[in-house]
């Protein structure tokens, strides 16, 4: 089932790159150095950290030269990868699959038809060769054909019952210790925190709030097309279509960013080359900025990948940043700490 | 020249009806009864007025029966003909057409180009003969070729230099004062404002925060394509594509809340059948709701128009709010000032 799953996950990530790709306001807080404990404890002291509480400190001090007015403290973060885990494949296409697996006893057809046979019976030959066409038919037939509330009750129930397949736990328990507490450090500092995800925004809104403290207006991220209707001519539902109607990656998550937010964020946070032009638009503006790329490096407590990653491939980013001084996190050096759940 | 703009008017906004259509965060305040001075000076006392309060009063109560969390207090707002004038045409549309003029000296080929000669000679006939392709030029022209940041500029230096031809008044002096008060009122009560309309969203962020106090990122609109560039491979910028992405009307509209806001509305207002899937999307949520539309009936301080009218018509969206029991704004009779530059 493990060796399934991992080379299901290689053939479907691989289809995902070419069809797919993959924050609460706060008072104007007084700046971190005011409060006592530290607000990073999951980060080990060294330049990563100190290159976050400096940049906090510059944008938050009144009367100095990089002060940033709360309401142009925008910090937008990448989900998959960079909040919370995306291997051995995004967890949202987890959720795809294990949706198909729960819909065939009432699709007897499937179990002669690509590429859902394939998914039953784990062959991911059968499924790469149904190549895009194929990938959109599970993403259609596990995403679309319901309201909108249908959908968010079956993402809820899934989450409270799926594992993960190396952790054995709920998959929101993959979440980044240190990254929660970035994300409440920055809000204590008057920046409103937004995610930016590859991910459907609709997939993402059921836990985000819950889970990283980000209402459902902060969520931006790749939507399916939705209809209006009225059933019975009264009653008003949302009605999902298999149809992707925008992906947020790469070139159009600034475009999605200007679109929704209206501001460009002063700190972005992503993992991959699909977070480059994120960081770009934000390195651009004016005044102080702040990019971050979290690299994985710690195969023992998460995964390390990079260049030759079909998931959250980092190449040209990882390139970028060393040129340009942005701040690269090394996952097993700067964190004490990964996921909620370890011993500390 | 006013003859001209009339029936210039009337041709494009024909054109428009078929090829276009067309918050603050703020602390959980005490409800209204706790404030000394009416919030709502311009709006008369009677049955509108109370409908407003009766139901900010319920939803704001703690312990109530229909008491609604701050977070969930969402209103919508349509902003042509519900939060400013939109006669003798569009606001948007009148830019659109003295940038055409503006830029004639640049387009010699203009004076012999339709719909651009039409639009320099004032020949509605030949606008009109250029149908929807004629409107998307001339959008385009007006519209696209430029950085977004170009674009914020332009539009700012109409709103400084252009006139309404009627009031002989920038066009942002023509927003309503009693919906100036109900959004300060509203957010004063927890509320957040969300202007969403069938303007394009960046035409409105160049102002809808100085006039109403509605942020960027709580303003939802129309979208052009928009695309990330790297000039000289370092400088990113968003350059506007003459293509429209999403027209945020009609049965979109709820659409659009659904995917920026990701939240219900529980109060929305509105002023044509354009926003009539809007007040039904809010309407159709549990608990307590609150639906308006604003009715032009003073044809003596602004303008009387419904059913029979090109822009902004209201006919099926009257005769539900008459049904359902919705809130219809009497302009003549619920409003006793207009604009904020009338003499009290």
């Amino acid at each position: 089932m493990r060796t399934f799953s991992m080379s299901l996950l290689c053939c479907l990530t691989l289809l995902l790159a070419g069809a797919l790709v993959g924050c609460g306001a706060a008072p104007d807080a007084t700046p971190d150095a005011a409060a006592g404990a530290d607000p990073l404890p999951s980060w080990n002291e060294g330049a990563t950290k100190d290159a976050i509480t400096t940049f906090v400190r510059a944008v938050t001090t009144k009367g100095g030269a990089s002060y940033v007015p709360p309401e142009e403290r925008i910090a937008t973060f990448d989900n998959d990868g960079t909040l919370w885990a995306e291997q051995p494949l995004y967890f949202q296409l987890a959720f795809a699959l294990d949706r198909v697996k729960a819909l065939a006893p009432q699709h007897p057809e499937w179990k002669h038809t690509q590429p859902f046979q394939g998914v039953l019976e784990g062959d991911s030959k059968a499924i790469m060769a149904a190549g895009k066409r194929g990938l959109l038919e599970l993403m259609g037939a596990s995403h679309a054909g319901m309201s909108t509330t249908t959908f968010e009750s079956i993402v809820a129930d899934w989450l409270a019952t799926a594992k993960h397949p190396r952790f054995k736990r709920p998959y929101t328990d993959l979440v980044y210790q240190p990254m929660l507490e970035l994300l409440a450090y920055l809000r204590a500092n008057g920046f409103r925190t937004w995610i930016t995800s590859g991910g459907g925004v609709e997939f993402m809104r059921v836990w985000t709030e819950e889970k990283y403290g980000i209402p459902p207006e902060q969520v931006i991220g790749s939507t399916i097309e939705v209809e209006f209707k009225l059933l019975k001519g009264t009653t008003p539902v949302l009605m999902r279509l298999p149809k992707v109607a925008f992906v947020d990656d790469k070139q159009d998550k600034p475009v999605a960013i200007h679109r929704i937010i209206g501001r460009r964020p002063i700190a972005s946070f992503g993992n991959s080359d699909g977070d480059l032009e994120m960081l770009q638009w934000t390195a651009g503006g004016d005044g102080l900025r702040f990019c971050l790329y979290v690299h994985h490096t710690d195969a023992e407590r998460e995964w390390a990948y990079d260049k030759d990653s079909h998931i959250g491939r980092l190449d040209k980013g990882l390139s970028e940043a060393r040129q340009r001084g942005w701040t690269v996190v090394d996952m097993k050096q700067d964190w004490n700490r990964v996921f909620p759940f370890e011993q500390r």
